[in-house]
């Protein structure tokens, strides 16, 4: 594996190197292929195969090239924050390629802002497209619609390197090429989004095709072997020192990053005892023996969280330390117990060795650690099972303790559960997840709203990596800010199964501050109407639920049509205002705290 | 008139003075007001009522005062984008006053960006206040949800630094009341927002309320005298040169910088003929007998393009030049013929008169020039006036050509007229509007969607100023943008009336390319299906219709209780795909030719 690894990342710089000197032999060269369509050719190269986004006036000589190319299609969206949120669902469902949201100057980028920001915060590679003036106008810089008014045709650009890694304007035909390449490898390679200009008139352009030959790659830099060998020496020797009494903590970036393989062999080979954050949950099979549910600090529930923080040595991988996915910093792992791998660095107590990372690091550390397997897979694990209540008859409210566990059992191998930023997020922390599901939520960023359209992007992502059903969990409070995405999910014909939980407002709000505030309630709408007055004109099935009991909502998930999710669904379920998941409601009152809003210095 | 003008002026260059002075003089004082309170003293003042937004983590201490005071309310928008377009439309209607949006940091802020980067272009006042992590967090700078997960806590105002013009974040409780005085006073002075971040620790500081005692003003700067003078002289020199041969063409800062009645008042005692841009449309009463309807460049109605172009002498007041505002850039008035007035600058043929502002300059040019009223008032003026197409038996399509005098007719005095980007910001323009209504469209920035929630802040502000009924007219692909924002017209009690232009997908970008492309398609929702999914379970009325023929629309224009709006109301008007408004086919022609999509060079 290891050898493996070290030419295939061989390969990966051998055929980036090879574009850079093609680069820079550049000439003129003999036109075959417009710049448009050399960006839509990378784009499939890369697997993608839907383009999120809204036509606007810059971008709709573009779209022409999309809505005739052979493999990519044109998804049409009803707002561009929606757009960016699909583009990020579908990167995040569609491991090692990308997502994609086209949006036009000004008025359009800016409305996906939010949603391009939060890929940068999760590290969701996404190509932020922008339909901009031709280049004539980006000289003379007339008082066009769309523009500020003064001529600062730079303004938007300037507000989106805030938020992405790189940003590049194709406005030389002899340069797109190179920066076309350079952005996409970038966006894979460090997983997050980047902005790319595209003026009207250079979608037509002509430009050479010669360097579609060679693939883009998303292989990670090789780590210095020197260092790298100094790293597997002092690991080996600090395991060695703490007689194998190891726990593994996998986290985001695990994920973000594509090391579940080496994750899952590393696993298996050492036998160490494994956890996971919220945001790492689901990239270990949760019915795997030496797993042991989520470690989140100071809310972990007690066994698991005495097995993590009495272990004598942490190795966690691909960490990501923010206040929701560590039970607000409260983890008690000092540094001297502690080791990390991440995707450019590790640290081994407290010694920084920086451009070390996990990818080719982990392979090479399953050898050394393996050895350790009679010690290491006997060390207990924290039991993590599904427990449903017993419903009382006369206890029929569903509550989260309830719910949970409840829609645990309807889960399949295979599904995609998506999870609001509010209760589901924390409320899905305690169910163990059949094997091969994936979890995705954005537990960092938390824009409430972002799980509507992340579903869409989910939805088409699913179909093509193998998974099943896609089953998105949202507050009516969420749903509300991005409810029209599900019009073209009914369009094409996705099925989600869509569980809005009528909680009467903004209950992680409720939790942090104001609980019985006006400033929390939504409005109360006729949620079971929804699909048909989106789809009632479309050609499409779709079929709405309510439940308000546990009686009604078993039922329901006992149903094999239901289940079977063989059109677009969506299940109101109601429950009380004032009820949580316990982990959100410490996690709010830590928050509630932080902000001080009582405190007068 | 000029008398008092100038004492105004010099009373508020007194106030500016005096809270100068007491902001350098501040001293630790007695405490007597909190820092979240003041900010709402200082709103209250200037007839802020209503506050739009959404709660989260980090406003939510503050939005406790919001709710509890007694002259301004909270109204939760759906989302955030929406919010800043209610608080766009609530300033345009409110003249004198500001919107106000709050947003938390990062997620919520990023997506209210393109309503406030368009309130930056079209000129309006908006205060966007964001929740903000602790002054303490700002230090230590965790990785907290809502961050961007590298520290970097001051990127949302480097963003925001784009499309506002003055940041400011409340972070010390001796400088604040200076602060918000000045960014409130740059917001109404300049007619653009501003960004200010708000601390959840500073919510509840005590600071000294002396300051509150005296108002901030928003008297224009005065001119300087002499150059003031000259600017007199000479503008007088060139008109009697003419021999008062001279067209005004009033624009859109005539609205903006709060200049009607000087502009009005100039017109009644020169008797000038005058002509409107698209965005000045209704700021002169369309009835007056020396109004001439729409200048729009080569786009102009013959007569009208004529008297104006002919005309030895234009002066211009409060003149934006964009393209959709002057017929992509064809105006035919040669510099030498044009004498323009704005804010804070005059222009006289080639030379310009920097700080030599409108409003100041106006009463005493009404002095000057109303000595030739006798020849003014018997200049020609193209007639404008609104026909209704005869409707064939056989002819029952609503097109536009039909449709817009047809609502013309139904307009009263009072209306307030919202017209989304598209079809109905370029059919409005024919229609003779009676005196008194406001329109208020966003030709400049052009944001599909910005109507529905500029029409929420509109109603709101339209009770306040006398106004009485709101009309929105907005295409089926643009209402999808914002859809959600009706729910809040619902649960108000507000009453627009929602005209909903269904003619099968953006028109407007069909017109500009892609006639026939799929990617111009939006989904045909039940349209009339919208109220009862939003409102069926709120206690307010609604009620919806649906129109196809000519007929169908003359009856219910004609329905009394239909035009009494005594309920939120939305009528879905089924339109060909492919007709549009004169105006917008000509526009949209050269838009697609300066997108130069198929040239190669």
């Amino acid at each position: 594996m290891p050898i493996k690894q070290a030419v295939d990342a061989l390969q990966g710089e051998v055929a980036r190197l090879k574009l850079e000197l093609q680069s820079l032999q550049a000439t003129q060269g003999v036109g075959n292929i417009t710049v448009g369509n050399y960006l839509l050719a990378r784009l499939a190269q890369l697997g993608v195969t839907k383009m999120f986004g809204l036509p606007g006036d810059f971008n709709l000589g573009f779209l022409d090239l999309v809505e005739d190319h052979p493999t990519i299609d044109w998804v049409g969206n009803c707002n561009e924050l929606n757009a960016a949120y699909a583009a990020d669902g579908y990167a995040r469902v569609k491991q090692n390629s990308l997502g994609v949201v086209t949006t036009t100057f000004g008025v359009g980028e800016l409305s996906a802002m939010n949603g391009i920001a939060g890929a940068f915060s999760e590290m969701v590679p996404v190509l932020h497209l922008v339909g901009a003036p031709s280049t004539s106008q980006h000289k003379t810089r007339p008082i066009l619609h769309h523009t500020l008014g003064d001529g600062r045709y730079d303004a938007y650009t300037i507000a989106s390197k805030q938020f992405t890694i790189l940003q590049t304007a194709l406005v030389n035909k002899h340069e797109v090429a190179h920066q076309i390449d350079e952005a996409l490898t970038v966006c894979i390679t460090k997983a997050r989004p980047v902005y790319m200009t595209l003026p009207t008139d250079m979608v037509h352009q002509e430009i050479s095709g010669e360097r579609l030959k060679i693939p883009l790659t998303r292989q990670a830099a090789i780590n210095d072997p020197q260092t790298e060998e100094f790293v597997l020496d002092l690991i080996h020797e600090r395991v060695k020192e703490v007689g194998g009494d190891v726990v593994i903590l996998v986290d985001a970036c695990v994920i973000r990053f594509d090391v579940q393989d080496e994750v899952n062999e590393f696993l298996k080979q050492t036998g160490f005892p494994v956890y996971s954050t919220p945001m790492g949950k689901s990239c270990v099979n949760e019915s795997y023996k030496r797993y042991g549910g989520i470690y989140i600090g100071t809310i972990t529930h007690p066994l698991a969280k005495e097995r993590v923080e009495n272990a004598k040595l942490i190795i966690s991988v691909g960490s990501l330390q923010s206040d929701f996915n560590t039970g607000n910093f409260s983890y008690n792992i000092p540094i001297r117990r502690h080791i990390e791998l991440h995707s450019d660095h590790t640290k081994v107590q407290y010694a920084l060795f920086k451009d070390i990372g996990m990818k080719h690091l982990l392979p090479k550390l399953t050898e050394r650690l393996q050895h350790f397997y009679p010690i290491a897979s006997k060390l207990p694990v924290a039991p993590f099972t599904d427990l449903v209540p017993t419903s009382q008859e006369n206890d029929q409210t569903i509550v989260h303790a309830y719910f949970w566990p409840r829609v645990g059992q309807f889960f399949h191998p295979k599904d995609v559960i998506v999870t609001e930023t509010g209760t589901a997020n924390f409320g899905i922390l305690d169910v163990p997840l059949p094997d091969g599901t994936k979890l995705i939520s954005q537990v960092l960023w938390g824009s409430i709203g972002w799980s509507v359209g992340s579903a869409l992007g989910a939805a088409f992502a699913a179909r093509e990596v193998g998974k099943d059903r896609v089953i998105l969990f949202v507050g009516e409070g969420s749903l509300q800010l991005t409810v029209q995405e599900i019009s073209p999910m009914i369009r094409y014909g996705l099925k989600p199964i869509i569980f809005v939980i009528n909680n009467s407002g903004y209950t992680i709000e409720r939790y942090i501050h104001g609980k019985h505030r006006k400033y929390n309630n939504v409005d109360n709408w006729k949620w079971t109407s929804l699909l048909d007055t989106f789809g009632g004109n479309m050609e499409q099935p779709y079929e709405s639920y309510s439940v308000k009991t546990r009686a009604e909502l078993d039922t329901l998930l006992d149903q094999s049509s239901f289940a079977a999710a063989n059109k677009i669904q969506l299940v109101e379920v109601i429950m009380p205002a004032l009820d949580a998941p316990l982990a959100l409601e410490r996690q709010a009152e830590m928050t509630g705290k932080g902000n001080q809003y009582a405190t007068v210095i």
